[in-house]
């Protein structure tokens, strides 16, 4: 397999709810809702996404978690925050207290710091409004370890 | 918010074995797993880990479920399939069909595919281990409108 990841696809409630907090709420930059004259007759699943251009070629892309499962060919299930986390790197620790300020602001959910990590890293989460956990990161030595 | 990712952490019920899936089965290159000494007093996460860089300087993280609550200061909840998928595009039809198998020999299980899907690509998807969902892509119109 090639080293690379082309969409981190979030499962939504809510896919309005979504597109505002990362659109309006943090500044990420999107042209909205796409895909709604989409359907797959198939597995079920309608086709409208929102989507955020990233760095690097990576695209954020926000689904509604029953379409997900429709399309993913699983049943739906119950929504859980420690599945996974994304890791945000910023450049001091005062960019990590305002982005974690401005996530709560916009109605995410500030869990697990901010503080220093033994690892070497100043941390805090915020879990967005479905759940999905942000780590937001400031590594005061670039090629230490961040993963956690 | 600057509109990256430098991390995708997957939490996992056992870092050997999905270390040993994405390292041996899918062919990713990882030092394996470091951070062993490191323990958090404060939220009592151990911080072993595996990393993966990729391309785009983004990196592919391992770290037990366990340690993620742990670290996020969240309570441990059940495992959910149906939280977020991982797009990984290739170059051809068969390029998706193959990385499927190659998966499914690693010890995925293979969901939601593999065929065409009405908003332009062909794909299918993969569970690893853990349940965390990967869709194998391949767009044969390389603008369009893939994050599902």
């Amino acid at each position: 397999m090639h080293p690379r990841i082309r969409v981190v696809t979030l499962a939504v409630a809510d896919l309005e709810r979504a597109l505002a907090f990362y659109r309006d709420g943090l500044g990420l930059v999107s042209p909205g809702i796409i895909g709604t004259e989409f359907h797959d007759d198939v597995s079920g699943a309608n086709g409208a996404v929102a989507m955020f251009e990233l760095e690097g070629g990576l695209i954020l892309g926000l689904y509604p978690r029953a379409e997900l499962a429709k399309d993913a060919g699983l049943p739906l299930e119950p929504a859980a925050r420690t599945e996974f986390s994304l890791g945000h790197e910023v450049g001091s620790r005062e960019e990590v207290d305002a982005l974690l300020a401005r996530a709560e602001a916009a109605g995410a959910r500030l869990t697990g710091g901010p503080r220093e990590r033994p690892w070497g890293i100043y941390s805090g989460y915020f879990a967005d409004p479905d759940g999905h956990l942000w780590e937001v990161t400031w590594n005061p030595q670039p090629q230490g370890d961040e993963a956690r």
